[in-house]
């Protein structure tokens, strides 16, 4: 009886019901009946966006929507502003420079936060820049970075505010509109609880009048075509869509309305705080940042005397419980906790019970219960 | 009790086992277990494209495939020769457009197949062409182009041959590398019998040198990342993969591989002369051409005095059976069955049945029973 807990940023847990939406037979995508359904779902995505802006829909992973936004935005030669703390940072980056940008990187270390004022001090310096690129969750650390502060400092100068926030949508708040966030990036396979293979991008008139001075070539990602398809009585895709995740993001985002956003963000927080409780009780030390923003994802350091790679295997093949290891220069060095998405209490607990009881046959001095008490205290704290 | 026919040429029917596949629990795309799969996944597309070369995956639609033969192989100004008689010929002149190529567009009405010796002269009046890019299957007329014969020529220059074979492949044949197609593109949604989400683009030694060459600015299709990846020990993909549709491909590709090629095509080319023969028994004019390699789409002139629209509503809401309509200038001239991927005689039988009914009650004069007799016996005749 080996029973599996997918505890990783990317893919994660899918809903059963979601998996069957998923697997019904298929529809075609020129018709009302997918019209119907589409336009439900872009509700449905502007509800979780909190935006009233369109959010276009992809058929690729969230880089690909990440792509999308350089491409639309930007020209040969723009400056362009990064923020820069881990690996999906230096995505930014590696696309700004595929697509002939010049950019200025402001770069932390892997598990540092972008600091707000570092952004102001930047737009100061250049009052040239037309985009600024920031990750509002980074997944390979664990940090949620405080796009609130950063939009409030985009919003008074003419550069638009791009923010990757594909393990971050659905599990760590974010307030497009409220925020000034001009484009929000998303993927399917995080909090919206379904398999990889769609992206979103979510983009304000700010952004829209950027676009239309944007010279770099685009045509698969082209967003003005996506929005002609939205705005036609019927609405569709440029392309053809990924239809039976679209089916079943339609179900994933039924789920989320009526959970409601605050008790989404609430039981986000909650997992984020009962996973660092329970890693410091056990005398871990947290990688990611000890901040109730961090709801996504808990970065733990990897301790002295332990292999990475034969703690989460023994984890994986004993106790079915998969943790992601490091990315880039991490590897090795930090073990992920995914929680972001179609998890609840019960994940935790068994996820820490699977830690004490593999860091106890390694031979890392443990003891049993402590941490899975600390989490379950924390549960009942917050009330959950 | 309303049975559903979808008969469209993309997305098409998916078998239930297929659909199933798709549904099961989530995996994690780093792992072992998702290497072994796309190892075995690998093997079989090499198969089915009848290929050495590697096939790259992508997460896209196929226009996304398309564009990335556009940007891994040429640069900004390159000559390209474009064979254009439909909707997806001119795809590849939009791209052409879009990425900044000076094309030479060798242009058939809607309907007419390429000429080879068109081909031939054009390559001989300026030798300066980067890559000729072709349809293989036009879905949105049921043309086959003869791509052996294109091969043939094109192999003896310095040019790359590109064929677009998202509906053909897996219902038309093509022999990728005994025919010397240099880059064949694919996608999920047609005879490889799954939902839409996954394209795919196999690359020849000739073509990778190009890529070497190439300076358009790619990265969420940057072909040499993806070779990458499949290089490695443990094949992977650059970005997070469509996991779902990779562990239903798997299901599709064994299936096809249990069938073999040489069934797998008799099949079609029998549903294709079936569909052909009873639509001419019914008195119906045909629009694709009368050519056993049109096998993927049969299109068919709307007869005077029947609206499209309607007669396509009236099979779809009493029968069940979707028909696809014109695309571009096609729009309500003609009206298309699909027969590419998990269809047999029962899907045409039912589909000219319907087809009869519907026009009858339209009041167009048609003997009942003929069509559908005229087909059972194509399949009698052919060994079905």
């Amino acid at each position: 009886m080996h029973k599996r807990f997918l505890m990783t940023p990317g893919p994660t847990q899918i809903p059963p019901e979601v998996l069957l939406a998923s697997a019904q037979p298929i529809i075609h995508h020129r018709t009302a009946e997918y019209s119907e359904l589409f336009a439900r779902v872009n509700e449905g995505l502007k509800y979780i966006f909190q935006t009233q802006n369109d959010v276009l829909c992809f058929s690729s992973s969230g880089t690909g929507a990440m792509e999308s936004a350089v491409v639309n935005l930007c020209s040969a030669g723009d400056k362009v502003l990064i923020c820069s703390s881990g690996k999906f940072g230096e995505r930014w980056q590696q696309l700004a420079e595929a697509f002939g940008l010049e950019s200025t990187v402001l770069a932390y270390d892997y598990g540092g936060k972008v600091n707000p004022d570092d952004v102001a001090a930047a737009l100061k310096d250049d009052p040239g820049y037309k985009a600024v690129f920031v990750t509002h969750s980074e997944t390979s650390t664990g940090v949620v970075n405080d796009i609130e502060a950063i939009g409030a400092i985009v919003a008074g100068h003419d550069a638009v505010l791009v923010s990757d926030s594909v393990s971050g949508m659905g599990s760590a708040e974010i307030r497009t509109d409220a925020w000034g966030v001009d484009v929000v990036v998303a993927g399917s396979q995080k909090a919206l609880m379904l398999p990889p293979g769609m992206a979103f991008a979510s983009v304000s008139d700010k952004a829209w009048a950027l676009v239309e001075k944007s010279t770099l070539p685009r045509y698969y990602f082209d967003w003005a075509k996506a929005r002609k398809g939205l705005k036609q009585p019927k609405p569709t895709t440029a392309y053809t869509p990924a239809v039976s995740l679209t089916v079943a993001l339609d179900a994933a985002l039924g789920m989320i309305r009526e959970e409601g956003l605050k008790e989404l963000f609430r039981r986000h927080r909650t997992m984020g705080r009962a996973a660092r409780e329970a890693v410091k009780a056990l005398g871990l030390e947290l990688f990611s940042p000890d901040d109730e923003r961090c709801s996504s994802v808990t970065a733990v350091k990897v301790p002295e005397g332990i292999e990475d790679a034969e703690l989460r295997s023994l984890m994986l093949d004993r106790y079915g419980v998969q943790l992601a290891g490091g990315q880039g220069s991490m590897k090795g060095n930090i073990f992920r906790i995914g929680h972001c998405g179609y998890y609840n209490f019960s994940d935790i607990i068994v996820t820490i019970t699977a830690l004490e009881l593999a860091l106890n046959q390694l031979g890392y001095e443990v003891e049993i219960g402590r941490g899975v008490s600390r989490a379950e205290a924390v549960f009942a704290e917050e009330g959950s």
